[in-house]
């Protein structure tokens, strides 16, 4: 159905944002997009980045907007984890299907180059704009050089907000009655830190595995870049006996790398030098409701749903919203009123969903990985999944190589853990986790949940 | 142990802000209160209020800072709920034991004594002037006519947060990272009305019952003032068969009253004139943490911990805040750091505690209500109650007459549903609910419960 062009600003220049812009403009509309900070592309980019991971969702999206094949290129596929363990030796496990990876994408290359594709399909940026207030039922934005001064209106047919977690497009519905908002910090923050090519540009370590030195309370973790590179990340307590706060010195950085992760020693000056000049970041779950304000304002990405990075699903879940937003534009025409009413029903859930799922990993990543019980059950399952892989798809796989709802992934995960709860219970399930009479087992609690169901 | 004199400014000039004012100008300080409304004792009030009840939590506040018997002067004790229901006789429940009450003040009344007593006590009070901005680590004040015009800045050596559920000073700590927030709206909204005193000046009701016309899904309540007549709250749906959205005309409301309540018939063209007259206004639950800022700044009372008014706690709690500070004070004298370090930690758990009360309640008064086995269960608890009144304390009794923290009321109660849930899956339950076995069984469980915990 064609749509009426109309006039829409967009809040925010990052992925979430350059994207949409690209959407709409596609679409017939006129697309200004503002943005605070200046145009990424002529400025360093900031130090607090996790490399992304592109998966199903992401892709789907920019095949629907005409450049996946454009973004293929900046991206570099990652078949497998890596584990970096203590005590034994490195071993690997495989994501999905022979083919099937996640694809490591520099934050600040993917933003440069979809913010090049939103200009070359007739977006209009506007950088070092700062958007101080907005006028929900007007649809009108107020920018100017600081909060306290002279202020610029704007008019717009439609405003959406693809300002991130911290949203001043949400903080100002935040402020109406019947608004709920929630944002929940975890106690662990993280830091971008890189590992540099070799002298002759190639990776020092694997470029199609996802590095991963786990340690239970914390965690150091490197993705690919095409330079050579490594965009890593260490995840950390703030505070506490092994934590942010405990490293004070280049020393202690030092000291720091040398105790927990041996193998990345070689790397180890420049660990400890991006140790201190980039910031420690702190990870929020973010969740509201209402998303929309009549047939005038919608929350996209970050500012509707910010969830911890465990999953590697932010940009990819924030995407999602955009293929949600573009079907129900092509179903409902110029009825904004109802394209957004079903755009926050449909994904509302979603949003919650993939935010429940990103903090489990968190949990299992942070406690979990240490307790035997855990691992063993993680085997069973594995080895189940081996021997019957369509009745057992694990939640990652749903959520990574699928365009299932999160809400699905999410149930069926908890469908799986009463199953394991059952397993884990039979009587000397340590020696004889791979029998075939556990094997029959879980084949027959899936059963009854199936009979459940009907 | 006595303090070194402060300069203190608390922000709200409410029940909390007023009362604080109080403790700290008698602890030595010197205070100035601000508030962005004007002296609430030269206008009228907003409508939009819902009777105080004034319990245990409450009443030792007043004690302590000395104005418990001008303050009992207002109020008027409660020592029964009045139930008036549909197709039977309405009936009593005594809330306690012989003496005990909750007792009935209106809000204004309420909150123009307590300014009068503070600025007897030597608090300066500063009306209409609206804070705008808060330094948090310099305890500065920014104040002025709107937020983009001139300010003026004030600075202390500690600031309290006093200014309610939408506080502008935890709306400045907000902003900051690893502060947690929630914000969440319940369905269901109030509007004040209000039953006249007789021509005589009497009460048209019992004066000394809390008046309930429980509906299920929605409710109307009354409480007596001084003067005769009764503040009275519509608790009601926004949304749905019955709501506000439903009610457009004043036969609408006629109408309404007619069919859900007809024994306050007889005042219905007052109802239906202050239907339109006030506001409809919304119940939230905001919780949030830390509620201290090094040193320099606390909130307290609803900016903190705000929670729906089923339990009629809010400004109870509110107060103990307060009583838990002074302690604090007393054993801590000028370390301000640790004092408020001690406050939050000891409090937050309570304030969790009473906001997951208040929520249960309203779930059960407009849901359960209608279920006959939560009615069988009740009737089960209270038939123990009576017979084993040390073995059974309510949770409704630990809140409100007691001062035992609000944690345990809510662990309490915790056990006694797992003990009911036991207790209601008998055979035959329903015919041999009073029966001895029944009694012995409830016994029986209260003590495996004793044991777990030793």
């Amino acid at each position: 159905m064609n749509q009426t062009p109309k006039e829409v600003a967009v809040v925010g220049s990052g992925l979430v944002g350059s994207l949409l812009a690209i959407f709409l403009t596609r679409a017939g509309h006129r697309v200004t997009v503002f943005d605070r900070r200046p145009d990424i592309r002529t400025v360093e980019f900031s130090g607090r980045s996790i490399n992304l991971a592109m998966s199903n969702r992401g892709w789907k999206a920019l095949r629907e907007a005409g450049i996946e094949s454009e973004i293929r290129k900046i991206a570099i596929p990652l078949y497998q984890r890596a584990m970096h363990v203590v005590d034994r030796d490195d071993y690997t496990q495989k994501y999905g299907k022979q083919d099937e990876a996640i694809w490591s994408i520099s934050r600040s290359v993917l933003n440069r180059r979809m913010i090049d594709l939103a200009e070359a399909a007739g977006v209009q940026f506007r950088f070092e704009e700062k958007v101080w207030d907005v006028d929900l039922p007007g649809a009108k934005l107020f920018t100017g050089e600081s909060e306290k001064g002279e202020w610029e209106a704007y008019e717009f047919d439609l405003i959406f907000g693809c300002d991130g977690a911290f949203s001043r497009v949400r903080h100002k519905m935040q402020r109406r009655s019947r608004f709920n908002y929630s944002q929940d910090f975890i106690d662990v923050g993280y830091k971008e830190l890189t590992i540099p090519p070799n002298p002759d540009g190639t990776h020092k370590l694997d470029k199609h595995s996802f590095h991963i030195w786990p340690r239970g309370r914390f965690m150091f973790i490197a993705m690919p870049n095409l330079d050579g590179s490594f965009t890593c990340t260490l995840f950390l307590p703030f505070e506490g006996e092994v934590s942010f706060e405990k490293i004070k010195t280049r020393d202690d950085a030092r000291q720091f790398f040398q105790t927990h992760f041996p193998n990345i020693m070689p790397d180890i000056e420049n660990l400890a030098e991006d140790f201190f000049r980039n910031p420690t970041s702190a990870l929020v779950t973010i969740k509201c409701y209402p998303w929309t304000y009549w047939d005038k304002v919608a929350l996209v990405g970050d500012s509707a749903h910010a969830v911890v990075p465990f999953f590697g699903q932010g940009m990819n879940a924030g995407f999602e919203d955009i293929t949600q937003l573009n079907a129900l534009m092509g179903e409902h025409g110029d009825d904004w009123e109802l394209i957004f009413k079903r755009y926050q029903e449909l994904r509302k859930p979603n949003g919650d969903a993939i935010a429940e799922l990103s903090y489990q990993n968190f949990i299992e990543m942070s406690s979990l990985t240490a307790d035997p019980s855990f691992l063993l059950q993680k085997k069973i399952e594995k080895h189940f999944a081996a021997q019957y892989p369509d009745k057992w798809i694990p939640a990652y796989s749903r959520v990574t190589f699928s365009d299932r709802p999160y809400t699905e992934a999410l149930d069926m995960g908890r469908k799986q853990e009463a199953i394991m709860k059952e397993v884990m219970a039979m009587p000397d399930i340590a020696s004889r986790w791979d029998s075939r009479e556990v094997m029959d087992r879980i084949l027959e609690l899936i059963e009854v949940q199936q009979l459940q169901n009907t």
